[in-house]
């Protein structure tokens, strides 16, 4: 048995793979040191042998109730993923599987490669309402492009929607793709209508150097994005620096962040309460789109989410606070399982890419009726 | 130049074709000689010849207003249908295109063959949540298949869906297409949560005999089957007595009877307002679902359509008045363009299959949020 | 349990229905009482029950052998075939299944629909190496289309291929789809070469009224096209009579006929052996095509056939032995079978679909062997 | 504009890019500085701009000659691959194109993905004859992967087919695509034929360090792999050291080698003529397998080459030589052009993926009719 995390996104280190009964890993850590829980891994020559990948420090990651009442994905061609027998001990993650073929893929959530992210990128940028600019170069070296839908305009309100700052909650770009599609689907009537109004601003992948890394939240200088936005640096938060610059150029009326949550069984929206200027307009145009959004698509709900700040205690480092407070506008958090929902399981495929793009597509109805409101 | 109208739907007589600027054609009655309009039909041997096939009888069809204003239909494959100028002066039809291939085919509206109506039937029935039963032979000899999505339960309510009365709507079953599509999605939720409280009889076309046969209206007896809902019979009726029959069966808590409208530029829906059990709950229902459909698909609106009876001065011998006088329930007439959406035109393809199959989508909304009042 | 024929190459008489372990049917005869094997139906209503279909007139068909050792084909979509156990005592043959749905198809072999036949047409069309012209109208109304691939050149050599005079050998069609498709593959290099050196002319299908009626072997006026070929009629054969006149006015170099046989389980050809002008260059050019087909597709062999003609005693008739005497010219038939291979037998589909279009491909590689025998 | 390089096999680096008209650009090195020729790279922000692509160090690549009547290729989806005007002047080579959209690729040919690589592999596992072993992890990381396809038997014939060894040449890798797609197809008798007698190996990249790396010649530690067949080494030339390791282990019988050719503008095969053991018999076999292929595919020609090894004087580090004379098999280089095929050009595409992939397939043919020589 042969164990590989060599390709883009991968993550595992091999301690030893002699006893398939007892395959011993360990989740490396983020660059920086401060986070990991992100896994992505190829085992090769093990078919039909009834094998057991213990993860020996799941106990140490970032976010180990993620691990509790969770199940690990599989592939064997990348494109299908399904979940696989996984337990937890509070210290080691163990995943039970017999391989149907030579080579199989195990993950933490279905990933979303950089490969892939191009060809989005290509595939969009086909549409004459779309164009592209490359906010910076990376300190890995990749492009951070921010994609401008519709033709802006005075009258017009600018959305920016941003995904994948944590670049392990890969289901940020999954729901992306839904997203995209549909508001470039000609033949949907809301998403013509909706741009006649609108101008999108969107960063399908706002962390390109942690995605390609297998890292679970922080850009290749060990910096957590999503902790940044009140004074990201050139040297260390550029992606940060460079959106920020752009939506202050642009205009910004509105703002979803994409993200995936290890531990809650939900999917939800964090609104930003705490923020010195909340006010009763804010909180109306957040209830209007959680509303909207629960309605057209029960996978998603209001109920359960993380506490509401108290007033005046938010964490302003934040996308959602900095961006509410700083442009005056409705930004949320919307947040995606790892696991599944409670409320309408799927177990064979739990949360998934799929489920990601209905609920990314589904927004747009949210958008739609929250717009008379911005 | 040949002109060939024997296919499934084909329907014109070729008065002459010698002179390719006046080309001289006629569509033909339905049967019962009360309607014509629908027509549909190959021109072979005409490439790269600038042709104007004028259609001398247009001014005596059924609807004269409905072309007025009117583009007919072309496709090369059969499978992309675009618009082709074409004037009416009130007695001619006259389009004009200059085909690019050795044939050509130009139809009414883009049909939906009985062909494609079967393989629809045998791909929902890949699905284990649907059952098929066929509700009589029709007099054509065509199998009348109702299908059932879901399993039957006291505690569910009985959506029932039909379309294609009138068989030279066939835009009916290409929305039927786009509904069953996103019903049967198990990665949509809201598809996942209404067939957890509903059971969805569908009959995707009422009248397989007047769909193969190229009419407009009526069946192979030249019978109007939605003027035939007081009193079907078994000899000239048969698609609505045994339709009928097993609402009656069945039970059922509402109907949508989906149609195309020669005229009318809009998407628009029309209710049972004349019936004599007519009520304040009823014009909830009705209001809640129009207003539910217009915000989700903005192609549907809810300004313009047919007159409201007067109370007490319905038809009552439409599918929808007598299932709603009939059944005590909710039941409304779906009514799509032949032409376009007069607020937000797409010139080249006008109303189309594709958007027909996503207002068939966006009724699952409507039928979601009506669902508390049913 | 209801039976329905009522489609596109539909064929059955239903007897009874009641006993499901002894549903009773009867193949319906071609027009003109000569022929009959060909069926394909639909059930309806046997989810889950065992059924037999019992053809209680399978001993009176045209070639009763074609029923030893054969396997019928089912389908639930009408796009993947697959054989079902068959038992035939010479008088009955019983189709024994339990079918998975509510609806399921069951034929002779995987039909070949107009539709598809009308969509293969116009996707060839699509591209500008070819045109297509209507030679006569059917006596049932149907467009006999020929089409043209290649520039017409007085030093290139003119190839024909006709499939399908025989309408229930659908195998001869779907051949057609497999040749087109490589034929027209532009980077195919072989199919550029060849079109350098030849024009094509393809009849895809010479008999529609036939394919459409759910014929074995007859056109609308009961005549068997195949040996129509010495004396064809504009009234009775009018198939032939316009391709034997298209032949006379483009030239002919080689024809390929394609067809299916009821009985040997073979892929074979049978030359024109037995015409007055038989010569050992003819003999060459027929072997030297035999023996390329045989090297490039291990499905066709040699070993097996018909019994060859004596010098000078071949039937006249038909348009391999008419064509080669006549126009001095390589002209085969190629048989495929209904039933199976023998020597590489798959026995979940039989010889099918796919295979008849694998076939139709590699005859490119015969013609371009064969060519510098022409 | 932004130039970018940062993904898998892209080689670039950017000295100006102010003046559209005049963007520097230099190849890189490939690892131990022998070799370089390969480039790919992502250019930014330049819709619509007329834009002139100087690679400034093209004269001093290893093959200059095969910048000699070259033309680039550029994509906007990284899907379709077409030619753009490109100029060699000896020093520098100008890429001279007005990009339709704000992101576009230029490449030496149409890249091959690792991530593509991945998704064949798995695609062909699904295949029950087919096995994957992973032969050894490259310097890089990467599993170095085998595939065998059908049962070993003492009976049957060992057949390799290797590719990829300079990793430039991704040619040879879409060659591996076509080639597997139609060994696998069931539905050609051909395929299924030749593995009654075969088992084939196949290793489809035999460097995808260099791959990865965007090199043209060597792997990670810098060496030509097709220099190392004598003497490999673990440390060095692990790839090769495996490889002959597993032939073998394995049994061999037969070997093809496939790579492009940086100058000629043809598709041919190199044998092993200058070996020690060249003889009659190895002639016959060679002749015969280019005979075939060069009948069954005209892409494919016998007439230009290298020019053929005199008696004894074979490099003997290269695969071929070292196989034919080691194993005392058959074994051969075939090579396709970089630019395009001179007698039957295509000048949209050039030589291309498509053109590889049917050149694949048709090596089957070769393959089969030179069998019985093994």
């Amino acid at each position: 048995m042969i164990i590989n995390a060599q390709f883009d996104a991968g993550n595992i280190e091999c301690l030893q793979t002699s006893d398939p009964s007892d395959v011993q890993l360990r989740i490396r850590n983020d660059v920086g040191d401060e986070h990991k829980q992100w896994f992505y891994f190829q085992v090769s020559g093990a078919r039909g042998v009834a094998s057991r990948f213990n993860i020996v420090n799941a106990g140490e990651v970032s976010y180990p109730d993620g691990f509790v009442n969770y199940q690990a994905v599989a592939s064997y061609d990348r494109q299908q993923w399904f979940r696989v027998p996984t337990e937890f001990d509070g210290k080691t993650l163990s995943i039970n599987h017999t391989p149907e073929t030579d080579s199989v893929y195990y993950a933490y959530f279905a990933p979303y490669s950089f490969e892939r992210h191009q060809q989005l990128i290509g595939a969009v940028l086909e549409d004459d309402r779309v164009s592209s600019e490359t906010l910076c170069t990376t300190p890995d070296g990749y492009p951070l492009t921010l994609l401008t839908i519709g033709e802006p305009a005075a009258d017009k309100k600018n959305l920016w929607v941003i995904g994948r700052q944590h670049p392990g909650e890969t289901m940020a770009e999954w729901w992306m793709e839904g997203f995209l599609e549909r508001l470039l689907d000609d033949n949907d009537s809301l998403s013509r209508a909706i741009l006649d109004h609108c101008v999108f601003y969107v960063v399908p992948n706002m962390n390109p150097d942690g995605s390609v890394r297998g890292h679970l939240r922080c850009n290749a200088k060990g910096k957590n994005l999503n902790r940044a936005w009140q004074s990201p640096t050139i040297e260390l938060t550029p992606e940060v620096y460079y959106v920020r610059e752009a939506m202050e150029q642009k205009g910004i009326d509105f703002c979803l962040d994409v993200h995936g949550d290890e531990a809650l069984p939900y999917n939800f929206i964090a609104g930003a309460e705490g923020i010195p200027r909340w006010n009763d307009h804010m909180a109306l145009q957040l209830d209007t789109y959680k509303s909207v959004l629960s309605t057209v698509c029960p996978d998603f709900q209001t109920e359960h989410g993380y506490p509401v700040s108290a007033p005046g205690t938010a964490n302003m480092t934040l996308s959602t606070t900095f961006i509410a407070e700083h442009f005056n506008c409705l930004a949320m958090t919307l947040e995606m399982p790892f696991k599944d929902t409670t409320e309408r399981p799927m177990p064979e495929t739990g949360w998934s890419p799929e489920r990601s793009m209905r609920l990314g597509a589904a927004n747009l109805d949210a958008m739609w009726q929250t717009l008379p409101l911005l």
